[in-house]
This record gives C-alpha cells, structure tokens and sequence, in this order.
C-alpha cells in the first residue's frame, strides 16, 4: 500500500511534518503535488466525502485525511509512530498541537495581516510582531518543551515519536527563520537543541536528508528576513 | 468519575469547544479554574508528567489533557462523542482542527501583533487584518464547512459529534463578533446557519444554556469591536 500525499511542490512547509512522519517511519508514499502538471487545488475539489480545507492532506485510497496533526495522529496509530497506550498517544499528540501552534505564530511573523498580500505590503507589522514572537514567544514556548522533555515519556518514549520528528522540523525552522534569536537561548535550553540533534541523527532519516525529496527552507512558512530577526 | 477542567474564569474562550462537548455529552466536570482562589497558572505549573502548555485542559486523576482539539479527541473516543470508527474519528478530528484554526485567526483579527498587549496598542493593524479576515477568510472556511455538511457522514454522522458543537461555537462566535459580516453571509451559507441552529436546539444543552455555567462572549478569543465589523 502506498499512500498519495498531497502538498504545495517547491516548499517543505506545513506538509514537511507529516512528511518527515511518513519517512522516518519507513511508510511507503507519493509526492503528488510535485508531479508534473499535478493541480493541487483541482484535486482537493474533486473530493466528495471528507474534503480537505487545505493541503497537506493524505491519501490512502480508502481515507482522505488532512490536518497535518491529523495525518501525523493517523500514522501514529496505523504504524505505531506513537506510544501504544492512551496516555502516552494523547500526549504526543498534545505536543504535535503545540508545534503546529508556533509554526502558525512564525508563519505569521512575516504574514501578520494578510497570507494573501506580500510581505512588501505588511512589514511594519511583521517587525513588531516578529518582535514579540522573538522575545516572548519562542522562550515560553520553549520553556514547555523544555519542561515537556524532562519528563517520563520523553517525547515519544524510548525510541522517537511524530511528535518528535515534528520538533525536529519546527527547531530547525526557527533556527532557519531566527538564527540570532535562536544561537542567544542556546545556552539556556540545552537540552531541546541536543534532542534536535538526536533526531536529526536517526538512521531512519538519514536518506531522506540527503535526497531530492528533503527541500530547505525557503519562501514557506519558515522564512528568513534578517531584519525580524535579532538576538533578543 | 468527575473529571478536572481548567480554563480562565469569566470568558468562554477557546475552553467553550471543550466545555460544550462535555456539557453535550452529559459527563460531569468541576470547572476548576473559577474555584475561589483558583491559581491556574500554578496548578499548570505542578503538573510533572505532560504538563499543558496552556489552559484548557483536563484532569481526569490519571492523565492530563492540554489542547482543546485533543481534549475533543479524548471525549469523543471515551464518551462517545464522535462516530465509531477509523473514518469518521478522523474527520471529526479534522473538522475541529480547522474550527480551531479559525478561532486563532478571529483571535488575531483584534491581536493581530502581540497577545499580551492591549488592543488600543494594535488598532491599526487590527483594521487591516479584520478586514482580510472578513473579506476573504470567513468565505473561505465556510465554503468548505458548506462542502463538509453536505458530506454523507455530515459533521457527526447520524446524531451529533464533538465537531458540531465546536461548529455552534464558532459560528455564534463569528456572529458576535462579526455581526455585520455574518448577516450578509447569511444567504449564501443558509445551510451552514440552520445546522448551528439545530444544535443550539439540542436537548442536552438547554440546561448549560440557561445555567451561569455559560458565559457570554465578551473579552476573550471573539471580540465585538464596531470598527472591525462590516458587511464586506
């Protein structure tokens, strides 16, 4: 069985965490929107039952599921990318909700008005937001995830879970994104830049970074304008 | 069993998707955070094993619950409050995660650059993204929640899930806030308005309807502002 995955081609954006999932796990998929001539948009119409809002969304010929934390709860549970146990599925996918949280707030550093508009037309407001998000947001933030992986479970337990693959990308963007912001709370939270090494380090991850289907950074939701950043 | 619930006393905030499933369900709670006294950041703070980032969340003596959409999850799987079954658990799922982006952006129509500033210190950009938000985001979401209901799994199957009474809260949210603009959206979304008043119809909330258990809107996440409204 292999699984249609659906997403914008060019960007590894919000689909990069359900992507990652789907890698890490070894789970067999396609990358439909890259294909050529693929109409991301005219697909999503064309569906009747459970229709996405928006990509990314998963297709497993039987399910149409979108949500990113959706999909990520799917594979988790379908291919044990998640502690067997109630506690232990619902926690990771609490942490998910949480990522996929501060990735909206960085998104909108840079779209604080208008997704639609250019950032041309908004840069006033993303600095003072970008502001804001820079030095209250990602410390609390990180404050949680710190906390977070102290505890029993870990992130994911003994192994690794969607969750933290999903942190996996969400540091790496913001790093991306703030490199100032971020190289000034290194020595403060430690320990989540050490977890983001580990993952980054998992075996099962190792081909996909160095393929053609791992896309950097770039024009998605983790963007770099060196004016939003700063080290405080 | 009487489980935990914790929110910020006064509002109905984004604790509502929450409280009304479980107002809907039948399943009794203490609402915690308007306990005299209550200290819901300390008792957030206490918590060792997944600890919430934020409030809502739900104790139930064994876990601990964070994120209203999960909290959603785990009553619709414990109490029967979405439809059995891998399909349509996940589009359950999947409807309450797009409610609760959309609560996140009527949010920042009115905190469009910092939370933790007053609305006086962000009217200018406020303007700008109430107006985006109004013109072509509302329409947006309702197309697909127009798409959703017409689905042979409607929103909950054959009586009611989880993600209709999100989708009451959310509508009677964007109507208090945007009374104007939902007033001329009224026509074209009729299916949409009479689905909301089906479940304000529901038997199992008349009595949180008329208790002081049901807050009004007010100042958290849908704010009426005059200048934010508009019929386009």
């Amino acid at each position: 069985m292999t699984y249609d995955f659906w997403y914008w081609p060019g960007i590894p954006g919000r689909g990069e965490f359900a992507r990652i999932a789907l890698e890490a796990g070894g789970i067999p998929y396609r990358e439909r929107g890259r294909d050529e001539g693929a109409d991301v948009w005219a697909k999503r119409d064309s569906y009747d039952a459970t229709p996405p809002y928006a990509p990314p969304w998963l297709d497993t010929g039987e399910l149409v599921i979108a949500q990113t934390a959706n999909i990520c709860l799917f594979l988790g549970d379908e291919h044990g990318l998640a502690p067997d146990g109630r506690k232990g599925r619902l926690w990771t996918h609490q942490l998910m909700l949480t990522i996929m949280d501060v990735t909206a707030e960085a998104h909108d550093t840079h779209h604080p008005i208008a997704s639609s508009a250019y950032y041309d037309e908004q840069k006033d407001a993303a600095a003072r937001r970008a502001e804001q998000f820079r030095k209250e947001r990602i410390p609390k933030f990180l404050v949680h995830f710190q906390k977070a992986l102290g505890t029993d479970l870990l992130f994911g337990g003994v192994t690794w879970s969607y969750a933290d693959t999903g942190f996996y990308v969400l540091m790496s963007g913001l790093c991306h994104a703030f490199p100032k912001r971020m190289a000034a709370l290194e020595d403060e939270f430690r320990p989540l830049f050490a977890h983001r090494d580990r993952i980054a380090k998992l075996p099962e991850l190792q081909d996909y970074f160095k393929s053609e289907r791992c896309l950097p950074f770039g024009e998605g939701i983790f963007r770099h304008y060196p004016e939003l950043d700063g080290a405080d």
